[in-house]
């Protein structure tokens, strides 16, 4: 997200309990204009009309007052958690001054229900709110015809830099990347780098260091703002900028991007194209975004959410937004439900089997989820390549040997006291043994497939691994009771 | 994680090819070094012996020079990903010089694996590389007796700030604060404090703004590196400093921290104490690793891992790691069975409902893991206030009717095309729809539940909410096969 943010930071409140205090008056605000609007439509007195239109107009005047003391960000963040009635009240009362900045703040599923609430002419007057770097990042959840309508009125430059911006990827450098940068040439001495900074109108945030190139624009080093009020004055740029630079090129993949931030704690960086040519900048609060939605879609992914699910979503969106891994999760369970038709005789002579399977295959399938959570967010810190794969197999076999010896015992005590079966106690403890083995490997491959095949390796892993699980669990439990027991 | 990392930025790669091609080099001299070493270890000819310890040695040195050419936080990650016994070969080259860095760096299990490998003079001779805030950090994966004898070699003042750092509990702005930042008085001038900094021998990372202060220590407010460039070096700090500040409170929960860190794009801010003296500094790169380990804990909590899991653990201990909540699983299975056991002679009557009653249970326990995922997600963005609970509560409600009348619609039609017996499919159609139901409270409770007793919402979630989601799935279907069908 570009830098246009957070550079109202005079509206920061002074700690977190003032911005509490500011959010429960705001709520409290809301509760007595939702009460004064439905009195306004349910009675018809006219003398009522304009008292209540009168205590209407004075609510709304403190509400504005509120939120104009309020960060931006904080904005954002009561937009995004208020259902959606209130959010469009909201809304209304701000996005005329900084509908723009919101825009880019707010979650995806927020924008796209906020820019459907609006006429075209509306969305225009605030897009006209926002610069070519803003444009870009949003540009995906705006029609079309109003899109080409606000870029008509963009300078050239701007118009060349979003067209380029676009291109990118989501979840590249190139995509994540601003235009908004401080660049000096490598033949400046110090004192005029600082009065280039001095005569810009608008110093981008983040900007801990100027990016320093030759007249081609080539990337020669970087120049920390650090180095300027400790060095002379008269001193080059050249001889004082580091050249040792951690640098991006605009197709690297945005979570190695976010690793480099971390690991080389870096506040801002340039991204170069094959030339050398510095084309962008890429600042840690993008990073931090970044890093923020990957969490979201690990956490919602597992448990088979695809898209980030704005908690006041409509019933029917958030249904539709479910249910697909619901199906697939249906469909999976008449797979396994056959899995366990086979066994329908052996079942009607022993009973206790129905009552004791799903024990063996819930641990599977608790087994082989520790295993996948493992992997995916091995494979998030890219941690997991092709050579240590022999190792980790080895890993998780060994875990899954000991502690499916350990429940077994535990389950064959537990049969052994109910049923007094000594070879049912015995059957259940090698099935559960068997079935932990296999699922922790089925653990280890679902993140794997799911990645080879061009997935999330999260998304949907919690399904599919249950299926196999299940599946295995009540076939190797049966299956094993049918050849020993019948 | 206290500042003295990244400092040597010369280390960093130009790029993430190249970091990869060293990390290729080391595990294939790694490789070699092994196969030497198994040589050397089953080779009795005393002359093999020579030649081997000779190109041993060459080894060791190409390995050293190529660890010694890479950047901190990457010897940090190549540790992280290798065996073990890799793992202390690599750290024996480096624990020297980098020792310390390196101990800040890595994983909590990888650090406590490397503190254990090492004699208490080995240890004191890395913990002696490091200053007091590095110290607090680590402190509570050193055994006590050598952290004593290393405290009693520090300064007095680091000894005070040492032993306060190490009251706060983890997880708080006070635990992540350092205490490494540049303080002027509010009746400097700009160059006085252009001078201060100057006169440092060693100037903090992320130090993108001085913090200004009273001569009581009170915090003033701050003083952008950009502002000192900006204005004449005659003004005064009092004058050009910002004084609506964003700062914490030691007792702040980190993840507010974390929260107002993204939502006002801070790259360093000042802790203060209750009478608002400076006490301490955050910075962004302690922040962003705390949000990774947040993301890992949510990740791996919902699984059940209780603990941070090293990749390459003992299989010992990760099969400990892994088996309390596999055990917790086992328990409440033993419950679940107990519940269909009550119906065994409904069963014996019709096994067909042993075959089916795995569908109810596996949706049920997915739509309940949907939204948990949701809520805490929703929790770790502290979106999930008291007052948008019935609101959520109803949108749940609605949401899993129409997944579960789709669903129940579907498995009625299965059960009917295998069964045809329409008292059946509308028996389990209607046990569909009530488990989805109860399920997408449960799952609404369970992080709820696990917050309010003071526990990770994420941790073992998925585990508590299937034993509860499989005794409803189960209970409800054969309960109402039991009524209408027998």
């Amino acid at each position: 997200m570009p830098g246009q943010i957070g550079k109202d930071d005079m509206h920061a409140p002074k700690s977190q309990q003032e911005l509490n205090e500011s959010i429960a008056v705001i709520r409290d605000l809301l509760e007595k204009q939702k009460v004064v609007e439905n009195l306004v439509h349910s009675n018809d007195s006219r003398h009522h009309d304009l008292v209540e239109s009168l205590v209407h107009r004075q609510h709304l005047t403190s509400l504005q007052t509120k939120l104009k003391r309020l960060h931006t960000a904080d904005v954002a963040d009561i937009l995004e958690s208020l259902p959606l009635e209130d959010r469009l009240l909201i809304w209304n009362q701000v996005k005329e001054k900084r509908g723009g900045e919101l825009l880019l703040e707010v979650s995806d599923a927020v924008r796209q229900q906020l820019v459907s609430s609006m006429d075209g002419e509306a969305l225009l007057a605030v897009l006209n709110q926002m610069d070519g770097d803003d444009l870009a990042y949003i540009a995906d959840d705006i029609p079309e015809p109003i899109l080409q309508q606000r870029l008509q009125s963009l300078t050239r430059e701007d118009q060349h830099w979003l067209r380029n911006a676009m291109v990118y990827e989501e979840d590249t450098a190139g995509y994540l990347m601003s235009n908004e940068m401080v660049v000096v040439r490598v033949t400046d001495t110090l004192q005029q780098a600082a009065e280039h900074m001095r005569s810009l109108s608008e110093i981008p945030i983040h900007n801990d260091k100027l990016f320093v190139v030759d007249r081609f624009g080539i990337l020669q080093g970087v120049l920390p703002l650090q180095s300027i009020l400790i060095h002379s004055p008269m001193a080059s740029v050249g001889e004082v900028m580091a050249r040792d630079v951690v640098k991006f090129s605009p197709d690297d993949d945005a979570n190695k991007v976010a690793q480099a931030f971390e690991r080389y704690d870096l506040v801002s960086a340039p991204v170069i194209n094959e030339r050398g040519k510095l084309i962008g900048r890429l600042t840690v609060d993008i990073v931090m975004d970044y890093l923020r939605e990957e969490n979201t879609e690990d956490v919602l992914g597992m448990a088979g959410l695809s898209g980030e699910e704005d908690t006041f979503a409509s019933i029917w969106h958030s249904a539709r937004n479910r249910g697909f891994w619901l199906f697939i999760n249906l469909l999976s369970m008449f797979f396994v439900s056959r899995v366990i038709d086979t066994f329908e005789d052996a079942i009607a002579q022993l009973v206790a089997l129905a009552t004791l399977m799903p024990i063996v295959a819930s641990v599977g399938g608790n087994i082989g989820n520790q295993t996948a959570a493992l992997m995916i967010r091995g494979m998030s810190l890219g941690q997991i390549t092709p050579e240590i794969l022999p190792h980790l197999i080895r890993k998780e076999l060994g875990v899954s040997v000991l502690n499916g010896i350990a429940l077994g015992l535990g389950v064959a005590l537990f049969t052994f006291f109910l049923y007094s079966d000594i070879h049912l106690a015995l059957v259940i403890a090698s099935a559960m043994l068997l079935t932990l083995i296999l699922s922790a490997l089925v653990g280890l491959a679902v993140p794997i497939v799911l990645e080879k095949s061009g997935r999330d390796p999260a998304l949907g892993s919690t399904v599919l691994l249950t299926a196999a699980t299940d599946s295995l669990g009540f076939f190797i439990f049966l299956g094993l009771a049918t050849v020993f027991l019948l």
